[in-house]
């Protein structure tokens, strides 16, 4: 991802946008075919000072402007005529937008092939743990029993509406070619025709308009990528928690080197968690800028174009990471089903208190059965001692349960309702992709 | 817009949740009919106390914990039996998140429609403009020509694209029904006929699981709507820069007692613009808050949905107001074409130096014809005298271009290019709404 | 707070501005006394009608503007030529800024009264706990001893620094007073003079110039109190970790009533954190609005002002609700000490690998005991076996450390270093508030 | 900016903690002088393979980790003893951390020389345009004189202020020192003394705790040079718009190839404007990010602080860049009085309206007088025509003023109040740096 947006990568888009706007002019009969093919083959080849430029791009105002003076002179080193014919009806935003698009479109196929990755370490987890029961939490506590693998296929569940947006993403990028105002005044009657013959070349859609100061395309992008980001973070929080020492249900992979601290001999840190948690505390502030840059003044804007030229590489760069990160972790993770089961007894009984308040609410009333079981489970929690024993004792439980129907009911395996089912429906759409 | 995110939307949209459960339940055979039938009537005529709900939502956690309660009690008056199935196999959170959906659903709506009526009122500006040449600008600057009709249609363009996101948002929403760990497990083998039969009481969507803390379905929405208040927000800066004294061009609607100043008697101030403008300011850092909010933990999360409590109502009534002014001020705009004819005159043919430079480069290349213009532009600019003066007196011009040539060349009704064709292809898709 | 930020009360801040303006400029002979005493007199006693008021507000573009025409209206009914002196020389953003700064005060007396109580409890468990030795974590790993005492004390000394932000705050608020343009024009040379008997009147500061388009003072007041939210984030995270079910080192105070679940009996949910965590996670992104809210235009600016209005207040209600939860835990907080000496013991001395490395590396270096403490910890850890074993089979180590030497190391309560002095620090800055 | 957070500084950074802190231990007698003598002269020389640190810090989590053992290995091809002594006593996070402190150090020394240059070329433009009568602008329209002289001075207020802040910064700068977590167990009784003399070694101050996973020392730099920023770019907008075509007040400075277009040879576009408009769109988000991330677990967190590590540096040089164009074009700004002159009569006299209110205000009410100035600008407005022309031909006008009157009182230069004092005042200030 870092080459995909590298200096050279950017230069390259605007060059790749150069040579095929020449020769879908040449096509089109606007400019002589032969300086199109000179124009082509020194985009194809060209040799440029990254730095000279960088420098030049801060007194002109942008990169396109010393690139196409650059690219202007390399072409008339070859042919002094041809080098009138660079960069012509453009605008230096056709070349830096659709140049920029080019990079999306490497970008996208990059995330999109580390999230199929993703996806299928987790669908293959889904189906490895879907036995596994354990502690399912909310508000950080001991909740009710779930599935590893539910769990995971929670995770597979959001990724899989990620990778549709990430493809629709792809799928959906325009060109953009508008000319100083958007109006392709230059080309005269061959504007649209022309247009055409780019999108065509490098083979993107072709928009209604020119999109210079609209700028939702980009920042749909960037919300989708956003919300992947969100989702992986939601997932690293996850496995840190369950990597806590005093959990230690799941573990990020173990390497030497990997996690240690600079002195405490023993640790062993949720190295992965970090720059994912970091990606995602960094990735909305962003989102926010482009969203912010979006009021961008008249045919082009002054400010909030400039804005996006740093923003939109970074969030690229911090979701490659996450998802690298993310996919690694997946791919390698480390699951402690002793743990898993250990915890799930240790309130003795009382995460079970809900199952029991159904069963006996059939008879009682839930209000009563409510009633009932949070004063069990508070006496259970306070003793130190099993809530069987404390239902047991209850004479209004013991009036409609069995000790067979509570041994049933407080055996977490067998209050798991429709988790099966909902790991199926995942995994179904996992197969397909 | 206030009132679908009133107390009152709030509270009934987690009645219509409880009610359509209970029918739900009662059809599947999980719970008595008769106690359906009591529980249903109950939440379709409940009087509740908001302040004292409110007040126990503090210390409960959330609001919905106190509404069963009290809605548990009201159905106890009339049915002490069938209090005890209320609430049946439900979280909290199931209650709030699908209240919040049907809530959504009318939001959404009402953004639908004031969006539908701006889109028709800057159909008909289109319509209206598409011959009225003015100036175009870029980085503040006067540029090129452009229609009026060309820049109301890049609005309307991009407000296309919202309304399609908009309808998406809307036929998307998903029932949320999970229990307390998503599981379903009080319902034993009966969850998913039990959310298939409540989805379809509701008229929603049946998600694969749970989405108890995975938040992109909200995230999405919130982000679309970000979007189209971004483009509002353009509109509102472009309006405000074209109503500034000194360019006159348009302005929003007069109106008694509308945009006077406390103490400055001529003032008209751009009433509408401001509190668009203060939206496109506001909404993305709300859009980031849900973002960063992503990051829910394990089963049902601690912060991060409570987060979102505020935050999305928030974001409709920012961009429900921001939409109504704005279609307002599209179906009354006030366009001064004496104006717009006058600002493009002023910078005697300066402007139109673009055009002579493509002619011209067809003779002597771009690069030569560029460096002529620039330094004749430079010299109208400076002398305060018209551009064709220093053109007529170029040797290289007059080699080339006749005086006709040139008078063609500097009236800017003759330099619009594929204007009209990008207009009819806006209005093509806003016909089709 | 909310009262501080209600229509009264915003309505209240204006006409306090009004009636001090009315009798400054008596004051300095610019009215008559006459006139300033009966617009003095109708400000303390006008009955508003809000909602006219609001609705007016719309189209005129701000509520200073009706309320001006109201507050003439009622003063002309006592005195007519009275009401020709309502509002004299000022601008509507001199009454709304100076309004929102009276606001302000009682804002922020409140947030420093809600802090003292916090520091007071803060400290006082920090006397009550300073010997408490618990698990310090890193991570979200074990890490090495601390004390709980030491741990409040970290929470403590962000919050000393807190109330000096907001103390300065206090006493930093500036008059508003500048006219139209900044000039104080209408006032000829009497402006100087007014605005010092109006800064006196108010018993506010006086600026060099009107600050209407230069926002940093607002600005400034927001990342102090934004500052405080997060901090109270971080005090709220770290408590919802220690009340984890598998933690249970301290507790949010019970209540009956509080922090249940609508459907497990044995939940005792963080109720107080998740509120604090959502504002942590709300407050950003509108302190983010008033950063990019500065961009105000020429003397005053279009939507920058108007996205603060309700920003600054969210911002301010926000902070006072997760500090007055903040207050209610920290006063009442449920600490176990059994579960903190527990949790301590659970990984049978991996957690003083540390210390011994420490000692050791005193006669083997640090890098050769770091290495063979590393697999040591490694060995306690997977054979579940307590460190010192490994320990004192190693010969290495036994050459350098005596079994009391090893006893001793392995104490946590030996291993604490500083904490003492840091944990007084804290104290004595605490007592001085 | 760019060297300051360079690779080469970041490590740099945490060597002079390394450096400092073997010193340190040396002169409080916890490490042998020899071996603090021979790890100063590798800090202070070493040659490090920057990639290959940073592909290690990947799996170890963080650089320093990696750094510490390349220095340690540094060390021991000197002096295998004395590599045991490398890093005594001290986490990670203190040399990452102090090593950031010791480049912030540096950034804001250098953000306070340019902020210096800015302020005196401001001041310089002060006096040169403090006669210089210009157009007031409220919500984009024209409002009343001004002088070109008070609007610098309004700018050069708020950089007075936030020079304020950039030195209390500077001078607040705290050493990290604390250990795994923040207890300096491993130094037992000598961690103070060690901190004490780390502290004086870097010249930096000591602060109560370790600040570990207290961020608000950091936050509240990057809220300052936040403020910074916006109001940078308040002053780039406002520049921006003066510099609108058809403005044409004051440009920034012309250079050859600065500010040119790819396309059109007329363009001068302000090309500084859009860098810091940029900058100002994009470091709001940033400093929610850091807001956000103050929510740090425990001792040490999880995400939150590397959150830190790219978005500070990014913060500071965004500021740098707008800063630096910032104070190039206040030093080298065109001004053009005779387009300030001609716009403010561009609306006859209308922009005078309330001067005439104010006059006649004393004589028949505030409101009456509002009214009928009211009528009168709408009608020159509407007409063409002078305002003048309907003031004489009114009789209330005519009975109250003279011609005499209304030309002094339509006449701009007699309608500036309390101006020279405002900028007097701002100037004094500016003077005393």
């Amino acid at each position: 991802m870092r080459e995909v947006f590298s200096d050279a990568s950017l230069l390259q888009g605007m060059l790749d946008f150069e040579a095929a706007l020449a020769s879908a002019e040449a096509r089109c009969g606007v400019i002589p075919a032969q300086a199109a093919g000179i124009i082509t083959r020194v985009c194809g080849d060209a040799r440029l000072n990254t730095e000279a430029l960088g420098r030049a791009a801060v007194s002109a105002g942008n990169l396109a402007i010393p690139l196409v003076r650059e690219l202007t002179a390399l072409v008339a080193q070859e042919d002094g005529n041809a080098s009138g014919w660079v960069h012509w009806g453009a605008t230096s935003q056709d070349a830096i937008d659709t140049g920029l698009v080019l990079q999306l479109r490497r970008a996208l196929a990059l995330l999109e092939d580390d999230l199929v990755r993703l996806i299928r370490a987790q669908a293959a987890l889904v189906r490895k743990e879907r036995g596994t029961v354990m502690t399912g939490r909310t508000w950080l506590q001991q909740a009710l029993p779930i599935t590893f693998g539910l769990k995971v296929a929670g995770w597979l569940d959001g990724n899989l509406r990620h990778l549709e947006r990430i493809k629709a993403a792809r799928s959906g990028l325009a060109v953009q070619f508008g000319g100083a105002v958007g109006t392709l005044a230059s080309l005269g009657s061959d504007g649209l025709a022309v247009r055409g013959a780019l999108a065509e070349a490098l083979q993107l859609n072709v928009p209604d308009l020119p999109w210079h100061s609209q700028r939702d395309r980009l920042v749909e992008i960037a919300c989708g990528v956003g919300m992947l980001v969100g989702a992986l973070g939601k997932t690293a929080r996850d496995m840190a928690l369950l990597m806590q020492t005093e959990l230690g249900e799941a573990s990020e992979p173990a390497a030497p080197g990997r996690g240690g601290s600079s002195t405490m001999p023993h640790k062993r840190n949720p190295v992965a968690a970090a720059p994912i948690l970091a990606a995602a505390l960094r990735v909305p502030g962003l989102v926010a800028t482009l969203l912010s840059a979006m009021v961008q003044e008249h045919e082009r804007g002054l400010g909030g174009w400039h804005a996006e030229w740093e923003v939109l590489p970074e969030i690229f760069r911090l979701a490659a990471g996450a998802l690298s990160q993310s996919a690694a972790v997946a791919e390698a993770l480390s699951v402690d089903r002793k743990a898993m089961a250990a915890n799930l007894e240790r309130s003795q009984g009382v995460l079970m208190a809900e199952a029991v308040t159904m069963a006996l609410g059939r008879f009682v009333g839930r209000g009563t059965a409510h009633a009932l079981l949070e004063k069990a489970a508070h006496e259970a929690t306070t003793s130190g001692q099993p809530l069987r024993t404390f239902l047991e004792a209850d004479s209004t439980v013991s009036q409609y349960l069995t000790p067979k129907d509570l041994e049933h009911l407080l055996d977490p395996s067998n209050y798991l309702g429709s988790t099966q089912q909902f790991v199926d429906a995942v995994l179904t759409r996992a197969d397909r992709i």
